[in-house]
């Protein structure tokens, strides 16, 4: 008997990951949220995968430490390791890859694997910690995680600015990375974005294309960094620069850009979103952003465009009519139509969202069939049975 | 005929990763030294494995570029994949894992796999560069690499500091990382290391434990966080804090500090070194330090250490003469005792030189058996004849 097994964190996840194509248990990870122990000193904490990113940062901010990783409010650790997501800190303090010090994972044998030491760099074998960060529930169930910390930062500013179009957005976004600022935060909007965030939380920001930082640091350097993207943005028409300190605003600031995708459904209540995450190495950032414009603008759906424009990585929400068949037809054709332009330009289908069912299709054109035919390989391996989470992340046509 | 490969880049590992205990052809991956293209914009060359990471700096610094990892003078790119090596400013920039975009690698029945795209990020299938980077020639050649690159820092500051016991300089290092300062570099040498390195250069440095600071940025933001650690280094009775900022000056300093060994071969002209590589969390650095230290000191070979402090990643050379038998097996045990320290305090056996043959045997006390038959079951799925460099990283004894 070999019934499937899909992990279930906080269902947050956006490819549809966590469907059951072939039935099956699902385990819901959800319940195992102890924190285990917080190790200050070493700045790493042992969590079971349960805990959400959201308490997790409770839990520390008295201790003057957070976890950079924020994804979808209500997503699980075990979850963001199974997606390898990012989010928009990523641009300083890199993706999951990167803030993952050991795994206790349960392999479909029942093997119960430890990953790694609680050094924090090790040379010491395969890399099976970053093997499973990423595989999304194929390989096994994670069930403890040793996460990297970071000091809460003693400074923050905000910045905000606007432009007349997304490439100039973009274009400020990429020459604020090669000046080598230290940026936390660079996340593009663009005006449709804007308007819907304006509707859904009683705002008047200017709608148009917009660039909101994060610098972090002491006084003298937060103010240093922030005067100098002042500079680059001015020299790309932007506008309109403000800076905020004050805690509580700037909180309200990061609040309305985690949810924006809610704003868009508040501009359109009875649709849904088709959401895109190509990633384009950054100096096809403006024309990519360019292109899929372009495209959006030209259908009859509404899009909203945002970006972690440091890493090169944006999203679009399509809204479309789910009982209209041509409207979603409309939305798979605009992510299509994206994905290849993304491909194109040496980028990936999915800079953080993940595999899922949805990006299945494009993994050939990106990486190849000998590489798809490694991981099926791999999976093989670990999984002859395929019980965990099937169907999902390695095409079905792959053979070994 | 199942003729075993051992790939051979620059030859500077050191636990017999190029050896070849079963015969075979030794691909000497040293010619493959091409710079493929370089894209200024997107701040990532595309190179042939055989390029040395000196030779690859010399090539970036008129572009005002620098790839972030230095491991022995002579190392190439596709041997620092291979090992997953790191070096002294892995505390700012991190090892290998994080400083590689894309790998291209011929795996034993010749697929030519493309492991990533040239995005910065993404979540794309299964992590096969991470699994690649630390591999050591046992899953397949490397043969094209993506690295990310960095801005050479418009301004950096070396400062060094002395200290009565390492227990100290350990707990400034601690200390400096635990107040968030942003270092570049943070290197601990012990006086017999300062020793070496004033008979090899004809230098006159203080003989005692010694800290060698790195600090980058912008000029107030150089200056600031030096300031910081001068203040860190006082309280824990540091004296003679000193500034280096000339360029010929920086770049000697670095320079011997990346000789070291070469200062010990100095200092005991006859002899070899066994060089150890324990990591550990880093509120243990000082006290792991200490207790090796009394070893070290009671022992009658010559000792050397030094440390990637900020990383909890200690070295020591220990001097033996390889026609003394009673010598080796002293070295060994020192080596064997330190890394039974680090494993008793949750470190790794190796914090960056990787396992060759010499680390196989600790192995399974630091990952344990399910651990290592993961790994093995891996193996033989991409390599089922075991061709690629066979006897080196999973320990004889493990069965899938
Ligand atoms: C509004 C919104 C904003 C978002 N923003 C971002 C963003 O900025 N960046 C980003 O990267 N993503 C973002 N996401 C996507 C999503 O939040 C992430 O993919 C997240 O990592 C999923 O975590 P989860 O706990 O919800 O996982 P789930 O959806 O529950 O599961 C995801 C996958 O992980 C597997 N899984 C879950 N738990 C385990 C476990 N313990 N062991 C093994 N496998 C497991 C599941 O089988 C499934 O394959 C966003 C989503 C929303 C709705
Ligand atoms: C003085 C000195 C200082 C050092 N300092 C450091 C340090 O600070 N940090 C650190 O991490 N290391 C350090 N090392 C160790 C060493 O430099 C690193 O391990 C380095 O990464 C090895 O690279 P290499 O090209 O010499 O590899 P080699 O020694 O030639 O090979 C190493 C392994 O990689 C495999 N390999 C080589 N090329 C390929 C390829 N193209 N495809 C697949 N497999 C391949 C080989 O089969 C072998 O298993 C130091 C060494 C010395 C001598």
């Amino acid at each position: 008997m070999h019934v499937p097994i899909v992990p279930y964190g906080g269902a947050t996840s956006i490819e549809g990951h966590t469907l059951a194509p072939h039935g099956g248990v699902c385990i819901d990870m959800s319940s195992m949220k102890k924190i285990k122990s917080l190790h200050v000193e070493d700045m790493d904490v042992v969590v079971e995968p349960g805990v959400g990113w959201i308490e997790l940062n409770e839990y520390l901010k008295p201790h003057g430490l957070f976890f950079p990783l924020d994804p979808g409010p209500g997503a699980t650790i075990g979850g963001m390791c199974a997606t390898r997501c990012s989010g928009s800190l990523a641009v300083r303090y890199g993706t999951m890859r990167d803030n993952v010090i050991n795994l206790q994972v349960v392999l479909p044998d029942g093997d119960v694997v430890k990953t790694g030491s609680r050094a924090r760099k090790s040379a010491a074998g395969y890399d099976l910690t970053r093997l499973i960060i990423g595989s999304e529930g194929t390989l096994g169930v994670i069930t403890e995680v040793t996460l990297r910390l970071q000091k809460l930062p003693s400074r923050s500013v905000v910045a905000m600015c606007n432009f007349q179009t997304v490439k100039d957005a973009a274009d400020v976004a990429i020459a604020t990375m090669h000046s080598g600022i230290q940026v936390s935060r660079v996340e593009l909007l663009d005006e449709v974005q804007i308007r819907a965030i304006n509707m859904a939380n009683g705002k008047s920001l200017p709608e148009v294309p917009t660039l909101m930082f994060e610098f972090i640091g002491t006084e003298a350097y937060a103010l240093e960094q922030t005067l100098l993207v002042q500079k680059i943005a001015a020299e790309h028409h932007g506008s309109d620069f403000v800076f905020v300190e004050e805690p509580n605003a700037k909180e309200e600031l990061w609040k309305i850009r985690k949810e924006a995708l809610w704003a868009g459904f508040a501009m359109e209540p009875d649709r849904q979103a088709m959401i895109t995450d190509v990633c384009v190495p950054l100096s096809r950032l403006a024309e990519c952003i360019s292109v899929s414009k372009q495209l959006l603008d030209a259908s009859p759906l509404t899009c909203l465009v945002i970006a972690h424009a440091g890493d090169g990585n944006f999203h679009t929400f399509i809204l479309f009519d789910p009982s209209q068949e041509e409207e979603q037809r409309e939305a798979e054709r605009l992510n299509h139509l994206m994905v290849h332009t993304a491909l194109s330009m040496e980028g990936t289908c999915t800079g953080e969202h993940g595999v899922g069912t949805g990006k299945m299709k494009y993994l050939e054109k990106e990486l190849g069939m000998e590489s798809l035919r490694t991981m099926k390989r791999i999976k093989a391996a670990l999984d002859p049975n395929n019980i965990m989470n099937p169907g999902k992340l390695i095409p079905p046509h792959v053979c070994i």
